[in-house]
């Protein structure tokens, strides 16, 4: 079976890549070959099967990206929060166009594809103290979040029809991301603890009371690994699920972050910027997530474990990024 | 200002120019031009301002079809729901880069003009015992109503970002429909009535018991129009409206029908059709609509009179159509 990972050259796309090149199989079938696809063709990773590495549009998806014997689709490919605002066209092209694309593609194959898609809980608005059932409404607050909403709907139609078969994640925010600080509105949640471990004074634009829905990257790169081989009979027309992240405060992350390493969290200043603290008290910080636990999905580690598989992973390849080696 | 109608050749496109015409205004401003919009330059109607009648593509929207002064637009330009299940890139095309047509080119006007959009009960599921709540998701078991779905989070979208101020009514199955017996799943409930007041003989593929969400063309009419003048603050991101119909039973049309003309229902023959049952069956049938009524449309017309209406505004007319006159 062939595997190909859409935004392959993204921080998840990378760790899913790592970790199916690791196990070398999905769901049991043996992965034959690789392909990771993103705008510059992106970097390679070690496995004992082929790996092939394709850069491109995704609107114009070139001949063999989503070649006969694909099996699973990763698409991961996105222009995220930040950017599909500021570029409407932008958005709606790579987030729907590019979804479209992906359909058409996997509609072409004699046997439909699992295609794993990221969606986002930026599709969903209710604020601070909404708890989220698993048929609540997506009524998304930006651009983003109503262009993933509509790739959903458009992958659910796909599946009935048959043209392939989804399963669409809505991701939390995921924490601790490596590299630098970005643009995005939730950077500072990766933030507060990167740049303290780093040595280096950063911002907090929020209270410490702040809630927020996050999952881990091991945790995100797991549930996506997970979706690639889940059995989808008893999702029905439903193929979207919210996922068991983890509910927490701004202070319970300080918290964590000092138990990991001591004294760090003095690093983090407060300095309050209520236009990020609009965009990021929009998006839901807390959701039942009972239908993807019945269908097997793991559980959210603590968030203390969530700082050292930071430390443990990425720190020092942040730090060799940053020239701070 | 100015007034366009998209899909202005169809059923409720010339029902909505002939109440603009006679009216001549909308929530008080007064109407100085119409533009009728359809594949094929619709009929005109008599109005005391002028009416220009345009083909084309929707995808393609000549110039000046929503004009610098246009302060209304109504999307009704649809393919509909068994035409969208028979040709998937016809529906998408027309369904979602249609309207995404309509956005660019409302974005492009000065003042962010309001549109109202016609979605449908079809985005919905649940079936014949499902009551739906206001915030009731959407989970489409047709690609017409995935594709209308995804629509109107274009259009709430577009309408949070200020391109437009959109109103999207999700408008129940609309019986009774003049003409003729299409291949519409839900053709044969507005034949039941239509083709025995005609005289002549049809079929009915489901039990008498049967339920299903109605809307008249007089109430459906009168919603769009009352749309178009709505007051959207208290909206908010929420753009969508689930209507005041009817929740009725096929047993409970034709007794209506037997009120407006005793014996005619005889002409009904019981005819079971487990595809079309499956197709309507899966389609809500009540919708507790309070936001609506909250914002101050129109409650729906006993059904009796539904029958009534047809006989006094299209009986003659799809007499004379049909060569029967």
């Amino acid at each position: 079976m062939q595997v190909t990972i859409l935004g392959g050259g993204g921080f998840l796309g990378q760790r899913v890549a790592k970790a199916l090149a690791a196990s070398g199989q999905i769901g049991g079938r043996a992965i034959s070959g690789m392909t990771l696809f993103d705008l510059a063709p992106p970097r390679p990773v070690e496995a004992a099967f082929t790996v092939r590495c394709v850069g491109g549009d995704i609107t114009a998806l070139p001949e063999g990206v989503i070649g006969q014997e694909t099996g699973v689709v990763f698409h991961l490919a996105a222009v995220v929060s930040a950017a599909a605002e500021a570029d409407y066209e932008l958005g709606r092209r790579v987030n729907v166009r590019g979804t479209d694309a992906v359909i058409d593609a996997c509609r072409a194959l004699k046997v439909p594809p699992r295609v794993v898609f990221t969606s986002s809980i930026a599709s969903f608005s209710g604020g601070q103290d909404a708890v989220l059932a698993d048929d609540a409404r997506q009524m998304p607050a930006n651009s983003y979040g109503a262009q993933k909403a509509a790739a959903e709907l458009f992958l659910n139609d796909a599946s009935r029809r048959g043209f392939l078969d989804a399963v669409c994640l809505r991701l939390p925010t995921v924490i601790v991301r490596p590299g630098r600080p970005n643009k995005a509105a939730s950077s500072f949640f990766s933030g507060i603890v990167r740049e303290p471990l780093l040595g280096l004074e950063t911002d907090l634009p929020v209270p410490d009371d702040f809630k927020v829905w996050i999952g881990s990257p091991r945790a995100a790169t797991g549930w996506l690994v997970q979706a690639a081989g889940l059995e989808t009979a008893p999702m029905g027309l439903n193929r979207s699920l919210n996922l068991p992240g983890l509910s927490v405060t701004v202070g319970e992350i300080l918290a964590a972050l000092e138990t990991v390493r001591p004294n760090a969290s003095g690093l983090v200043r407060r300095v309050a910027d209520p236009v990020i603290a609009e965009i990021v008290g929009g998006w839901p910080a807390n959701f039942a997530a009972e239908r993807a636990v019945k269908l097997g999905f793991n559980t959210h580690e603590p968030l203390v474990d969530v700082i050292s598989a930071f430390v443990a992973d990425d720190l020092d390849a942040t730090k060799a990024d940053r020239g701070m080696a």
